[in-house]
């Protein structure tokens, strides 16, 4: 069985010395909750509840999978007792609000345990994982009524949360919804369609769900400006608050996937069920959004937790596993044959897993730091900069944490030869339950148009220069540092390369909008994996500066991990760049019917 | 369900018009029999085959999986039938020498029937496809009554074959194998060891199944050179050359495996089976080369045919698929929105299979022509140097194809979205499928050893030259082609940076054998995405020859895939280039240690 350790020294060195949460925790309002024994124990808790609850029901959850018996869907064995532990823990209100009884802790710190969970089981944690989307949507958008009877349940988590969009004809496309809602005459509607991916559609965890549902009010206007948001529960609440009369919802199917298997992916039916308007009519895809943001964090999140557990079973197995001989000469002579690690190509893959896990870490955890400041911080300039941001790094997180995720996971399989492909292992579990990060809240190309062409192009630029000029501080400060000098050089130069591309698919987008997307993805992927430069950069100098302390070990192998990113991964932006500057043209040229006319007869 | 139609008409472009199959066969001693219309008339029948009995059994099959039962391996339903088909069309003896029964056609025509094969229902595929390379090994290496026992069975295909290699501690490194052969008084051997992941090891396709098995004979020396080849039938032959007795060879397990579900991957346990002497003794890793270079070839044909499968079913659904309009305008304003092949990043995944789809098909089909010469062909130069060709691509064939395999496989699921990670449309299990090509005969890590170590530089970069030169000739030839521009200036440029990188990799590996090791697998893929770029240049130049006459569609559109190629998949040979030469440095420095200091306490 996969094994797993939360990675609490690397998180304090982000934390603590690279970022200085400790500062940042107390700048903030909820500050003195956050000190840094309260943080520790929060981890250590979190990591012995990740480590000894959760991982020991992933293998077993996909094995088993879900059920769906007399309209009620049941979870794999384990999951329903895990889930009451979370909640008898306190942890699904960690970052909530104290007014919904909330402990009010910032949001960064229900991240890094989100790691955790997902490192260690990402089908469970997807039963609480869309409670804190559907919370955020009430609490912003909610009437006082509604976050009454919800929040409180939702925040303590003995009700969880599903985010109800996608419809069978359409998923990026929302406009295109067809479920409807009747008003009744006691202000309440009626809520008829069909909604399919519906994680944690129905499920036995949790007394109640709370179903957030897109649906379009009568003469609504077409497409997505017609659209609004409705609260639906699985069981109305009665006079007292706790679930009463069964409400017009069920669970029709379950989907059959490739992973996630011990996640209940529903197909939702409603039939007249009662639902609530939340925000004004016809408003919904702007409250669906304030779900959307954290949900997408979030999965970004899985993403870099897959990254950590497939990093250390490889690296376990690298240890163990004797072939071959190292090409310079036997290495364990003692033993029948060499452990795998002192291969250099396996090294290479230890070494993408470990620098993505890090890199990625090192991007929530700054990203998380501007989530903070918006959530928390005092209106001002220093929040709406906060702001632009995470707006602007929110896809990043999202779309290249799990596109390297999946890379990341596929080398744990590669690492461990053919029995990477045996279930027993774990590790091709790892790869099925990643394959979906970068489809959910929005695939990676989705992601990258809302970079480049909301985030970058519709600001004129502007949001990345908020982020360019932080970089190009950074360099210019550490300009004269020898030490630094393999980092900062290169890092200078991509970082005017990213505006001067950034304004070469503009001038071309001017021309033909066609070319936002055919930028699109590359560009999204040149931008993490500068975006990891400039911290991987930070890194260096941190370890640097610490190297004559303790832990010297640990400060020698985060610089040569720096190293290894800046040669081994980072000339991946060449391509990309290249990609970028290619332009429209050989995407477009072809018509629909000649792409296949290899085939078509 | 997935459909499938047979790319015939690429096949006819990359065959008769690129590599003037024609001639090709007729100058071949089996040729005469390889006329055009033959050719034809078994590409169609086999096109038929594959689409109408295969492709229906493929996600029942991955649905079902193997059953062991009663010591005994069931296929899933269907399989037998299909297989009895198979051989009743006279499928398996295509290729074979007549002197044993077969059809003595050229190797080239089963690969491109077993492309069509991969495409439709892998699982199925690899109960015929390991019989080949265990004929092959008895062909080349067994004795006359060796021959006669099983070689006619295996090549009309009624007995299938299996290579028993690996065992738990060892597959990579075979010199650790610990399975024994202990003579016998008759001059058989009595094999007792247990071997894992054998592809169909047992089942119930065939009236009987011929093991060839690696083993050590009592006092062998250590490693590799103490390894022996035996053939181990599952049934001993009776008088008459028919199934008998039972061996002392059994399926203990099946592998759970994470795709090929409808292929039986058995762990086997030989108790003192019987078996016989292949070839020398202690010679035995030199004959299962045998089997294993055809093997490899097999399986980058796995690759691409399952980015075929891919390709056409992405096709479909884009071409379906309503969702948004494309940015520069609705295009079909008829409908309530476009279907997403308007949209750039979708064209972009779609031109990305389709051109490893093609360009991995003129690799195959340039390959397989080498093949034909080398075991058709007359000795002589022209052998020689189809024979240091062969081994030369073989690596990039098996490695290059299955990487990008995997790749392309991905995109579809990528393509259909969050429909793509549901089992239903079969496009996950493309992904699944396409994941063991990684990793059996030779993962990609080996692959590039094999490439970079023993077959360029141990020549001193003859074997390269061999084809460098071709490139340059080619590009010199067309260097004042207006029209080929595009192609021949990238392509010369890149043809002579491959000299200069592999000078620089042979000059560091003088200094420390680690750097081949470290420069392996990007040199690996540097190297296939070269020679794409001659074959595209090839197409290209073709296709402007041809696209006065009919079919006018057809080469414009080839002419675009190829510049698609060169504009937006070419590039990556910058990164590749860029870490080639980084060097070991990086991967060498830290101790096993160290790599855990983040996670470990």
């Amino acid at each position: 069985m996969p094994s797993y350790q939360a990675p609490l020294r690397d998180m304090r060195f982000v934390m603590d010395e690279m970022f200085d949460y400790p500062s940042h925790y107390a700048a903030l309002p909820c500050g003195d909750d956050a000190s840094p024994d309260v943080v520790n124990a929060i981890l250590e808790e979190g990591a012995r509840f990740a480590r000894d609850v959760l991982l020991p029901l992933n293998q077993s959850g996909d094995e088993e999978g879900c059920l769906l018996e007399g309209g009620e869907v049941k979870a794999p064995q384990g999951f329903k007792e895990a889930y009451q532990q979370y909640v008898e823990g306190g942890w699904p209100s960690l970052a909530a609000d104290p007014e919904q009884g909330g402990q009010g802790l910032p949001p960064s710190l229900a991240m890094m345990l989100s790691e955790m969970i997902c490192a260690t089981n990402l089908a469970w944690g997807m039963y609480p994982g869309l409670s804190h989307g559907a919370a955020d949507a009430l609490r912003h958008h909610g009437t006082d009524e509604q976050k009454e009877t919800y929040l409180a349940k939702l925040v303590e988590g003995v009700w969880t949360g599903t985010m109800c969009l996608t419809e069978p004809h359409c998923g990026t496309d929302l406009g295109l919804i067809k479920t409807r809602a009747v008003p009744n005459e006691n202000g309440a509607y009626a809520i008829t369609g069909t909604k399919i991916f519906i994680s944690a559609g129905d499920h036995n965890l949790a007394e109640n769900i709370v179903h957030l549902v897109l649906a379009k009010l009568p003469g609504a206007p077409e497409g997505s400006k017609g659209i609004s948001l409705f609260v639906v529960p699985k069981f109305m609440p009665d006079a007292q608050g706790n679930p009463g009369d069964r409400n017009g919802v069920s669970c029709g199917s379950l989907e059959h996937k490739m992973g996630i298997h011990g996640n209940a992916t529903c197909v939702m039916n409603f039939d007249g069920a009662t639902g609530y308007l939340v925000g004004a009519p016809n408003k919904g895809l702007a409250c669906m959004f304030t779900m959307m943001n954290a949900a997408r964090l979030g999965v970004g999140i899985q993403g870099l937790g897959l990254i950590e557990a497939s990093f250390q079973n490889s690296l376990s197995y690298a240890r163990d596993r004797l072939q071959m001989r190292a090409l310079s000469g036997a290495q364990a002579p003692e033993k029948v044959a060499d452990p795998i690690i002192v291969h250099p190509d396996v090294r290479r893959m230890l070494l993408t897993q470990k620098a993505f896990a890090e890199g990625g870490r090192m991007l929530v955890l700054y990203t998380a730091q501007m989530l903070d400041i918006v959530e928390h911080g005092k209106p001002g300039e220093e929040r709406e900069q906060a702001e632009t941001l995470l707006g602007l790094l929110t896809p990043i997180v999202k779309a290249f944490l799990t596109e390297v995720g999946f890379e990341c996971t596929n080398e744990g399989v590669q690492i461990f030869g053919g029995h990477g492909f045996i279930k027993e292992w774990g590790m091709e579990q790892l790869v099925r339950d990643a394959r979906i990060t970068r489809l959910y809240e929005g695939t990676t190309g989705i992601q990258a148009l809302d970079l480049l062409g909301r985030k970058v192009l519709m600001s004129q630029g502007e949001s990345l220069k908020v982020f360019t000029k932080e970089i190009h501080k950074f360099c210019k400060a550490e300009a004269d540092n020898p030490a630094l000098k393999e980092f900062v050089e290169p890092l200078a130069r991509l970082n005017a390369e990213w505006g001067e591309l950034t304004m070469g698919v503009g001038m071309k987008a001017m021309q033909n909008r066609e070319e936002v997307g055919a930028a699109s993805v590359d560009y999204l992927m040149y931008s993490g994996y500068v975006t990891l430069a400039y911290l991987f950069a930070r890194a260096a100098k941190q370890s640097l500066a610490a190297s004559e302390g303790d832990d010297q070990a640990f400060y020698a192998a985060k610089l040569n991990t720096a190293r290894f990113y800046y040669q081994r991964l980072l000339p991946r932006t060449k391509a990309h760049a290249l990609m970028i500057q290619a332009g429209a043209g050989s995407l477009m040229a072809m018509s629909s019917e000649d792409f296949g006319l290899g085939f078509e007869i």
